[in-house]
């Protein structure tokens, strides 16, 4: 049986095509994210781009990520948490049936508001895949990090930080980005490790990011250090409200540059990681697909 | 003696012109910032709109404000903390000797990092002063927040946050400027106090803030609450970080609509406020003034 998978984002496009063992054999991506499709227009991307993977008889295609919004190619209803992989593919949005679906984002509460995510939940399956566990604390950084907590197979809960984005606004935006460099540089590791320091003895952001305006102006900060120590700052303050032990260990789902950020900034909080790239998805994928049956 | 007093900020320029028991005469307000005032071009902007208040024989000065920053007038080295109304007065940053004097702007340490500010301790000694009181913790919200310990006449220290800020990169940059209606109508109070409400119970506004996203998704914030929302959530983080107890008392110095909003918000914590207007900018010069001698 032919399997297709594609991770179809916000702003990027991947695909991958599995053998029946759930090794990839082939791997495509391209810079049309759903911002760049106009509603209708879906079907005929999906044929120029894949088509070629999809002439074989009774080929399948699975889509995680935003192609399930209300903005994307068909809109699959979040899942309420928990939730499992049955559940998901219980829940599939079948655009063609028995060929191509979406997978389903998760919905969660809490502290009386609602929460979303729409592809990180294939990644945390993929994960658990790769890594042979069925339980633990998992976070995927970036633009609206997600940390999932995971017990035997569910996904029980997970919350969104906006961490990414509160970086690029107080970088490019802010008061602070008349005191910081056109440019971000190599990070440097010190300045990184003072502003996740600083972050976490802070009481909050709101505080703590006015740091890199003082600390400039008192010239204890050179300037190719500043977007570091902002980097370190917003990470900080995400790990500073999610009540980590020491000695706990979570997964960091994502690019190799961010999970190595993070790796960096838990040490701090004497908390191991274990990371897990991007073939997270196509684990999870694959894991959703082995479920549909035949 | 002729005593005139200028509130000079980054955006603006207020003066006034006191009697000997430093009632105000006078009042003039203009938008010449320090930021709209090239280099050198001080003295001629402060004879073009206050020449005439300086004819009198003696007469005196005082400006608060960034006036004495880098980028102003004439720089005013930062007083450190603890600093009452003498040490200010020890400070002052003469540009004409006994005629024009800036004052200087107060600095402190907390948790590994400076923090600066400039007018706003002029302000809190005015409160004092209209209050007839030495001794409380002061809030002065806007932009940069400030909120300031005194003790016996004494500013002890103080904390600045980015909250005003904040809202303004939320509301104009961020993913949530999509959900939120082109213009700010009203306050709707349902909103701001559940705003609020959830930032107090939230850990944080990395999290807090991706709510606004969230609840317009699931369509339980109609448009036009949202920007009302947002506030509260943005004033709510500002004092789920102040440790404040039930039953104690703030004062809040600013533009009533302002201060209304810090009022209200406080409510939810048990916390009373008596507030103080733009007279404390006033206030506080003359107190200063008036210590200075003959």
């Amino acid at each position: 049986m032919a399997w297709v998978g594609l991770d179809w984002g916000t702003s990027s496009l991947r695909g991958a095509r599995f053998d029946d063992s759930g090794a990839v054999c082939e791997e495509r991506a391209f810079a049309r994210g759903i911002l760049t499709v106009a509603k209708g227009e879906f079907p005929a991307v999906f044929e120029a781009l894949f088509g070629d993977w999809m002439t074989p008889v009774g080929a399948r295609c699975l889509i995680s990520g935003m192609a399930g919004s209300q903005q994307g190619w068909v809109e699959a209803p979040y899942c309420a948490c928990p939730a499992n992989l049955d559940e998901l593919v219980a829940r599939l949005a079948w655009i063609e049936p028995g060929r191509i679906a979406v997978v389903p984002g998760l919905s969660c509460e809490h502290t009386g508001a609602p929460d979303v995510m729409r592809g990180e939940e294939t990644q945390v399956f993929g994960a658990l895949r790769l890594l042979g566990i069925d339980s633990g604390t998992f976070v995927l950084p970036g633009t609206h990090s997600k940390w999932v907590r995971v017990e035997h197979g569910r996904i029980e809960g997970f919350a969104t930080l906006m961490t990414g984005e509160f970086y690029a606004l107080l970088r490019q935006h802010s008061i602070l980005a008349r005191t910081l460099p056109a440019d971000d540089a190599a990070l440097v590791d010190a300045a990184f490790d003072a502003g996740v320091a600083h972050a976490l003895r802070s009481p909050g952001l709101l505080q703590s990011a006015f740091s890199v305006r003082t600390l400039s102006l008192f010239e204890r900060l050179p300037l190719n250090e500043r977007p570091s120590y902002l980097s370190g700052l917003v990470i900080g303050e995400e790990l500073r409200t999610r009540s980590l032990r020491g000695g706990e260990a979570v997964v960091a789902i994502g690019a190799d540059a961010l999970t190595r950020r993070y790796e960096r900034a838990l040490a701090q909080l004497d908390v191991r990681v274990r990371s897990v790239g991007a073939q997270a998805s196509w684990s999870g994928l694959f894991s959703i697909a082995a479920r549909i049956g035949a």
